[in-house]
């Protein structure tokens, strides 16, 4: 997507060999600025400080990760130890695991000395597909929204929650996709962009991206969807995931639940735009059963922000001396979702082998 | 209660004639400081701005209000004035109204020499029936968390949102009063204190003041209740409320309705404690009727926290250039929740009236 009339995606290949460059998330939305991977300890590095985040994105990071590894070295070894680390750098993306999955079996069967080109060939392979996923998801979305416009007068109201934009992904994002293409179509749109604590990805990430394309848009803190779904200011919620189990299952960051219980009570639809890659079609159920990440309490206790001399600052905003916990995400039952939008269309969520027949032998 | 081993109320007469004193509520938790009210116009900042806040103690707070008043001209007019300039301040929370009332109801009939002394006996025992009426409720919820804990091993995991505490009355508290009470029974409790965006009054206040008690609590995002219920991490949910209605819907700070969903979702019990003063008896329902304050929209934008050199300071936390709303509270519908607990006793939300029968004539 266009950052002040320049495209951009999140993750690409630098000009320098053994150079891969990433915009730094941490800094946004404050400061845009890239920042150069020059190894697998600091592609793994990026994962974990959250520089990269987003299901799609810590896949096509770790991807290009192996290929910072083969340029280290290019034995079956290094695959195998770049592999464990950046697997173990966040338990709950599915992507990560597919996308490693991926790179081994591309690199495992070739000799040494073809398995640099060929990690660079197949990382932005995973790149290029999963933009055209976002793509594909962002039509089927458009769609929907369409349909739900259509229904009334006024701006169709759109709530979602973190980021799932295309700082998520490599390009178009996945809930965001959908919004891209109806305000490019001329539909009227207005998206009510949950904070997201802690780590704020909504408050400075979904805002920014969204403001940097034109569409209009309003910060509201995660306590806020509630009310407004009761009072008619919602017309549909869509957010990402970062595992969608085989029954429909969705894992999201945290609060993800909550707003769905709610549309759930208001009778709003609820969807979740995922590519394929973030499903996990091992796990039967997730409730319960997705690993979910706890983070660093500092993320609760302290923030980052633009103090009133300019300069970025991290505070502290809670009692001093009080623990915090940092769950990061939850798991939203099937049966509180209206529909999944991947990049094959739109189904229940509890239907979602009919989009992919060829699973079922598997399951 | 006590802060460092002092008993504090949140607000009390001065010394001096013409002063009232109150803790500055928007300095916590990185000051304890007490800051002095000299007219009618300084309390109504106090309530607006909210150096005071939470139901109860904005109804005290007006009713010192009102002393102020007299003292600056003991008049029918004046009488008047303040009681509309003291209304206007927030809209929500009806102990503001309930309070007012009383206060004009006692001096209209007094000549106008008696009116400042009766004002501030009046607001005295305003704030003393507070004070007796959380210890009530404290009694009452205590025997609801002894039965929860005898049910179960280990601590009783309470979560509880915004700070329905002794800062947000005069003492004791609301949601708080039974936790303290149960706490100083031997009862092995730990609470989940939501951090309650925007300000921040759990990680703020009901952290501070559960940590000053010594109680074992965890701050934690608004977005994480809901995975802790799933999971079996909470065993009850308590919340204070601004004004619950005749059908038992309680109307309190943005979000609690998303807990309560959960809460429901999950079998878990949700209690809402209140005075008989947070009542309206003359609204028969809360969704759509119950007047939702929208207040500034840099309490969304901006947080004030402790920068890295030690300086308090206000900090822009989301993409510059993005709007922001903020409302400030939310209904809960009474088939959510369990029970109201007030200085009578716990009853089921729909049967309030039970506890108040000389309300039957007026429904």
């Amino acid at each position: 997507m266009k950052v002040d009339g320049v495209p951009y995606r999140t993750i690409w290949r630098g000009k320098t060999s053994g150079r891969v460059q990433i915009i730094d998330q941490t800094k946004l939305p404050f400061e845009f600025v890239s920042c150069e991977l020059r190894s697998v300890r600091d592609a793994a590095i990026a994962i974990s400080s959250m520089q990269v985040r987003g299901a799609p994105l810590i896949g096509a990071t770790a991807a290009y990760g192996m290929c910072l590894a083969m340029e280290e070295n290019a034995s079956d070894d290094k695959i195998d130890s770049a592999y464990t680390e950046l697997l173990a750098t966040r338990p709950t993306a599915i992507n990560l695991r597919w996308a490693l999955d991926e790179m081994r079996a591309e690199l495992k069967p070739l000799s040494s000395t073809h398995r640099v080109d060929a990690a660079y060939e197949k990382a932005a392979a995973i790149c290029d597909e999963d933009a055209e996923n976002c793509r594909q998801i962002g039509l089927h979305g458009l769609e929907i929204f369409r349909d739900l416009a259509n229904k009334k007068s006024g701006p169709l109201n759109i709530l979602t929650h973190c980021n799932a934009g295309w700082l998520a992904c490599v390009d178009w994002g996945t809930a965001t996709s959908p919004m891209y293409h109806a305000f490019d179509a001329g539909i009227d749109i207005h998206v009510w962009v949950d904070e997201t604590r802690p780590r704020n990805q909504g408050a400075a990430l979904t805002a920014w991206e969204l403001g940097k394309h034109g569409i209009p848009h309003t910060i509201i803190a995660d306590n806020t969807g509630g009310h407004l779904m009761q009072n008619g200011m919602v017309d549909v919620c869509i957010t990402g995931s970062d595992r969608v189990v085989a029954n429909g299952d969705v894992c999201n960051k945290i609060g993800t639940y909550l707003k769905a219980l709610a549309a759930d009570d208001n009778n709003i639809p609820f969807y979740v735009a995922i590519p394929f890659s973030t499903i996990d079609w091992n796990l039967p159920r997730g409730v319960g059963k997705v690993p979910i990440e706890e983070r660093d309490s500092k993320e609760v206790t302290h923030m980052t922000g633009l103090a009133t001399n300019g300069n970025i600052d991290t505070f502290q905003i809670t009692s001093p001396g009080s623990p915090a916990a940092n769950f990061a995400f939850d798991v939203t039952p099937a049966r509180l979702i209206t529909g999944l939008i991947t990049e094959r269309g739109a189904v229940a969520a509890n239907a979602l082998l009919d989009l992919y027949p060829e699973q079922k032998q598997s399951a």
